[in-house]
């Protein structure tokens, strides 16, 4: 492919921080300053708590996607977020966002996957 | 990590049928179908049509989500799929996502990658 539009980490956590794991409250405060401080541009978001505890999330932006999902029963976290290089150079930003959110979940395990797509 | 959530599998197309990448409307009309036919279970979503053509999209399901993003410039789709195997095995359903995706866009290359997360 041509045409390279930028990079992709999917990653997995371990915590033993379970209750930020129950609601997504905070984690959506810690995305939206992020978005904020790191200028991008959401279009658009589905935040959904779980019943019982966990919840799944995907934020929509201009410059691609973010999004979480949480297992409190096993204390993990699937999260992934991709931003296009398509108007300016964003691979930092995509470094950022994974070192906030790692710092936010405080994990004992990490599973990290870097695509450039 | 002990829990395996489920399968992953992240695309770039390359296509020449560039009128699919300019609006979203029916590439929703698809993933509805797919969401109804598979018996998933869509808990909200985004779709984003950006001025002069090309659309960005998030589908969040409790079983995780997909995202679509598209370059009618450059000829291309960014398309992902994520769903866990937490109620019920959805491995087969991620692949039959990702296959009626592929020949929904037409593609003349692919680059795909699978990750059992």
């Amino acid at each position: 492919m041509k045409y390279k539009p930028g990079k992709h980490i999917i990653a997995e956590f371990k915590t033993t921080d379970n209750k930020l794991l129950l609601k997504s409250h905070s984690f959506k405060v810690l995305i939206d300053s992020l978005v904020s401080s790191l200028d991008l541009s959401k279009v658009g978001e589905v935040y959904h708590d779980f019943e019982g505890g966990g919840y799944t999330a995907v934020v929509c932006l201009t410059e691609s996607h973010l999004s979480v999902h949480t297992w409190p029963e096993f204390e993990m976290i699937t999260f992934d977020v991709f931003l296009s290089n398509y108007l300016k150079e964003n691979d930092d930003k995509v470094e950022q966002i994974f070192n906030s959110v790692h710092d936010y979940f405080n994990p004992i395990e990490v599973k990290r996957t870097t695509l450039n797509r």
